[in-house]
């Protein structure tokens, strides 16, 4: 296929006539299609049904633990375990939350932000705080800093992970940087792995700020897609080596491993955290619901169980991303666009050439397909270069995300030749 | 029986041997006995088992929605309806939560600090935040002021509720008083309910703080003993009526009706509150875990079932009241102590003469019978009297509970001989 970029101004205009009556023919269609958010689809829901009804009416205690009744901060033992295991840390070091692990961080930015870490002093209180945000990345950690008021800064990755340099740089600085966001596996949405030198100089970093942590959102940290697990060192054993013992939270739920608004979520950190956080969380609350642990516990009955699930959740969503891909190397060939090739997670990350994301999500809105709003993987929702635009094959079926792919390209294919058209100079796409 | 008051300083010297000796020998038992917490016993619980496993695998929609998903901010239809049902209001009102309503006061609390209520600036940059708290109360409502900094203002209570007239005085002087706890109907630990004069006059009050807020945590709405539940005026027409539609967050739960920790809570308000503070939860998390909501759902089926497992509550209960009730009458005859005799709610409030609470509380602990801390019913766990004493029935067996209020009254008796002996003048009980 030619490049569209090297196509006169006649041959860009019959392409846009073509694809302008492709484009009304599909909306004509009124579609509704969403391949907007990471929620699993049915079929993956399906996979836990038996958590449903696993348990028996006889069957509520953990132990000695009464899971109906009130009590229990961090959670039960069995589901510790569990956590520990798949995240390599020590049961207690981990906090079991309810269903959501966006709440617990959410909780925690807000009480750092009125009360201080452990040891250290209200965050609110030292000035503006500021958060180092590796981009593209998660728009629901860009929520809870505009939610605080707390100054974005933009980090680039590259296939390693955000730019180390430019990190160390920054928080060597700063005091005012409080925080950064991490989705150290398979991130949200590039799919990138953290290199091993990268997770080291995270670990090792020499913060301005004596309470600058890392919120190492470990989301996707057993989402295969192809069986081949990445590994990635240990954060807080590497926070520990270089000094840095409290300088982490870790974050993970097992809603993409059960369900996705009724599993169990968790933090991890130093023994010296937990215990500060337990104290906020016994003003918070009386404990999370035990008997939902219990039913992982019985369910998946250790990290094995887990694992073996996301082997069923990969064969799922294997076919969903290989779809993608495969239409995308045979409709945009030549667009000028690019897009990642994940092993893991959740999202496929796309980039337009420059200055076509909204106008293709737009297009795609009208077609009724409705796709992240574009801008939102950056903070403010500022994608200055107007490319980039999350796909998320998981929620659609297999024939539904077939047309929802068909539409997609459809709709970057004329936005690209109309912007071509109306551009002075070829446009090159961003990187 | 005699007055303790009235008895001679060697008559009390040999009660005080007999007390002493009777003492011994509990202490001697190594008992293990709670009357700490407002926890529902195992039999209680019991009621519910069928919430376990009432549903099958296959039932996890509710209407359109999947349970299992993503999503649902503010809670399933079925379980609005039946809140909305319970409390008087309309189910647009109603905000769905997790297991715990706490949390839910406290998130709001939070949000109301750093953000400030509907239209309103921050509470927390507006100077040192007050909140009254009508005394005695609840432990976990203090505790959360005294996290946030808030300065608590006790406010006596009588047989009708708080004070009105030093209410309405307080609140329209100082605009820094943001904020007013209530439990209005069996109230935590008095089990008084509120009269309609004085919901009206809360509802009707003319702060000086324009972003003043009603934290009424109805706790106990529906929890009666005796059949005759108490009905007071819905506070949020009040509210509405009263010229004050946005005064007021009613918090409610379904954990003492179902499980304690795995039972589902809410918040209710104005609808332009309700729509401020889905904005806030949008950002929170992505909604609560609506597979538990779709069990209360089927297991209660409407606001009828819920208010017949009350009244099962209600038999297991009634007999631990009254045993409690009976105890102290025929042990406490002529001691110089009180206390409620509460027709809801989860406790009876003990006062023992002035300046014995501390020793009773310590006297039993050594006797193995764990009791709320003394003082705990007030702001910053200062009883000035040092004289009440929160009663919870509930949680331990029958057998149980005869012997714990057995070592009660012992520890009682001891510390008040002891204490009649130690003073120079004749002491009377407060109030």
């Amino acid at each position: 296929m030619r490049e569209y970029a090297s196509l006169s101004k006649s041959e860009l205009q019959r392409l846009q006539s073509e694809l302008r009556a492709r484009y009304e023919e599909l909306r004509g269609l009124r579609l509704s299609l969403d391949m907007s958010r990471g929620k699993p689809s049915a079929g993956q829901l399906d996979l836990s049904n038996s958590l449903i009804d696993d348990l028996t009416a006889g069957d509520y205690m953990a132990g000695e633990v009464d899971c109906r009744n009130y009590g229990g901060l961090d959670g039960i033992a069995g589901m510790k375990r569990i956590f520990a295991d798949i995240l390599g840390v020590l049961p207690g070091q981990v906090i079991v939350g309810g269903n959501s692990s966006l709440a617990m961080m959410f909780d925690s930015v807000a009480a750092n932000m009125t009360h201080g870490v452990r040891n250290g002093e209200p965050w609110a209180a030292q000035g503006r705080v500021k958060f180092l945000c590796p981009v593209p990345g998660y728009d629901r950690h860009f929520s809870i800093c505009e939610y605080f008021h707390i100054e974005m800064i933009p980090v680039p990755m590259d296939e390693n992970g955000p730019n180390m340099d430019i990190v160390e740089s920054l928080v060597s600085r700063d005091h005012m940087i409080k925080g950064m966001w991490c989705v150290p596996k398979y991130s949200n949405p590039e799919g990138i792995v953290y290199s091993d030198e990268v997770v080291r100089r995270i670990a090792a970093l020499r913060p301005k700020a004596r309470d600058f942590r890392v919120y190492w959102d470990d989301a996707y940290t057993i989402h295969h897609l192809y069986g081949d697990l990445a590994k990635i060192p240990n954060i807080l054993e590497e926070c520990e080596k270089a000094g840095n013992p409290d300088m982490c939270y870790i974050f993970a739920s097992l809603s993409k491993v059960s369900f996705g608004g009724a599993a169990v979520s968790c933090m991890c950190s130093s023994d010296g955290n937990v215990g500060y956080i337990k104290k906020r969380l016994s003003v918070q609350m009386i404990g999370p619901d035990k008997i939902n642990q219990l039913r992982h516990v019985r369910f998946f009955k250790d990290a094995a169980g887990v694992r073996a699930q996301m082997d069923r959740h990969a064969a799922i969503l294997r076919p969903k991303f290989e779809l993608a891909l495969e239409t995308f190397g045979r409709e945009l060939d030549g667009v000028g666009c690019r897009w990642t090739r994940p092993r893991g997670g959740y999202f496929i990350s796309f980039y337009s050439i420059r200055g076509c994301a909204v106008k293709i999500v737009g297009y795609c809105g009208e077609c009724g397909l409705t796709l992240t709003a574009p801008g939102s993987t950056y903070p403010y929702g500022k994608d200055y270069d107007d490319s980039n635009i999350r796909i998320a094959p998981s929620f659609p079926g297999i024939e539904e995300l077939r047309r929802a792919l068909e539409v997609f390209c459809v709709c970057v294919k004329l936005a690209t030749v109309e912007k071509l058209l109306a551009a002075s100079a070829p446009l090159i796409p961003p990187r």
